[in-house]
């Protein structure tokens, strides 16, 4: 019974982390995928980048609040990190958000070439397909498997996040605000829809599918799987809000170019639209949102409040 | 009881492709799938520039030799329809084969943007996913569905078709050819092997994919899902030895100019590897094979028989 405070991380996240880190390149050995050499190097180089694993910890912690079994759920777990990962390949390419560096590190499309970052991420979204379908959980439990499934198409495709993406390089395009646009008022409302509406879909999305698969393949009932649901869509909002926040009060180094890289390509984010100090008060509320969906479960919850926890004192 | 002959297409392979036409976009719709505005005017805009429908088709047509129900078996028809055309958008893009026409149309990145094609690639492979895990027959018979979801995902992903444009964009990366590239006749096997294999992956994992998702999903046995998949991967080879055919035969404003520019990026093609000869009786036997594999069942497989003779006489 840790109190959680502080910056230590909770012994059952690192240990969830450290378990997808050991198995996220498992389902791609040649012994189990035939992958062409530079197709596969492309791939895992991607997929080793770093990052905090956030979605599948998000998923095997929601699994353990309704008593799933890790090791069935760990399929699943990677897939999303996948599917992560591929988003954040063609993001960075050049028709897209034009990234040279990612944590540090050229780019896939940098490291290799465009082509293969393209390929790189098509197959990285189909594998994750694959890897669910294959999983031993899938076999024995298919009626679970397919609602997994298609909760994480649905979250991850043109409705969630490719869609979250398409209406960030394109802005304006999908709200129906245009007869408003005469007034400030009317068009200050408009941005701060489609500022929600951006990352609803583009953040929200899959860590709220994160959350509901992890209580559906963990075998949750539908009022649980309802709650996780909810907590992941607060959770996913309040890392965006964050991230924002961030990029204003961060390094200016490094955290200053990319706001400024933002800015001049008129993309919307929280502090540019609300100002600094709503946003504040909206991670503050988004936090109490995301721990009250966790208030029907008991201690099991912890590591699933630990996560609101770093997500909102996190420095990175 | 037709004698399938001439270049009559059968009224089963007619009413299959009509029925595939009226119901591609209606996984789609604003009720469906809540598509922002650009983006689902691409995916849209590529699903409906025509084209043969030959893997739906073919799904529906080898369903329906083991008793399956079209209605039942549709949305994965139409699911396989949005991964070919993923794949042929994202295959035009100019970091990919650079083409500005498909079909006589702007390619997608050509009517929208770059960013917007590689987008409406992401969405329509995602959302066959989606449209195949929420559909009647999953909820009704998961246990199938699962099957034929992982069957489409490894054939669609880095080990087959993903993995076949991998090696077409870079050959000679990964079937170790290279201690052998002293003499000719080494050079001669390796380049067929890899030809061979990279139409296994980019035509063939595909189309074995429908027949044996048609076989799975409309409930046949082992040994009948065993044999339609053997027919779908020899079709799609004949498919592809015919296009090489047609290629080098077609007329030559349009056709010329796709072998000179295919032979320029040093694109391996059956006729520029066996010669015409060899190529044309490659054609033959793949057109054997594929009957062949159909020849436990009877009138029922008439259809799938009718798909090798349009594939073997077909002109465009």
């Amino acid at each position: 019974m840790t109190a959680p405070s502080g910056n230590v991380v909770s012994p059952d996240i690192s240990r969830r982390r450290r378990l997808v880190e050991e198995n996220l390149l498992r389902f791609l050995t040649p012994e189990v995928c035939r992958i062409p050499e530079k197709l596969r190097e492309a791939m895992e180089y991607s997929l080793t980048a770093g990052g905090k694993r956030i979605r599948p910890v998000v998923l095997l912690s929601a699994g353990g609040v309704v008593g799933g079994n890790e090791v069935d759920l760990l399929p699943f777990a990677c897939a999303l990190e996948y599917i992560h990962t591929y988003s954040l390949i063609h993001d960075d390419l050049p028709a897209m958000d034009d990234d040279d560096y990612r944590r540090g590190r050229p780019t896939c499309h940098k490291a290799f070439d465009e082509a293969t970052a393209i390929l790189a991420g098509d197959g990285l979204l189909t594998e994750a397909f694959r890897v669910m379908g294959d999983s031993p959980l899938t076999a024995r439990d298919p009626g679970k498997a397919v609602r997994a499934i298609a909760l994480l198409a649905r979250a991850s495709g043109a409705e969630g996040m490719v869609g979250g993406q398409m209406m960030d390089l394109s802005p304006g395009q999908s709200t129906g605000q245009s007869s408003r646009l005469d007034d400030l008022s009317g068009r200050l409302d408009a941005a701060a829809s489609e500022v929600e509406e951006i990352h609803l879909r583009k953040t929200a999305a899959l860590l709220s599918a994160s959350s509901g698969m992890g209580g559906i393949l963990g075998g949750g009932d539908e009022s649980q799987v309802e709650s996780l649901i909810r907590y992941g869509r607060a959770l996913g909002l309040l890392f965006q809000v964050t991230d924002d926040i961030l990029d204003e009060t961060g390094s200016f180094e490094e955290m200053g170019k990319a706001v400024a890289k933002d800015r001049a390509r008129g993309k919307l984010t929280y502090p540019a639209v609300f100002g600094m100090e709503a946003t504040a008060s909206m991670a503050e509320s988004l936090s109490r949102e995301s721990l009250s969906a966790l208030s029907s479960f008991g201690e099991s919850a912890d590591a699933l409040r630990d996560i609101v926890r770093i997500v909102t004192t996190r420095r990175s």
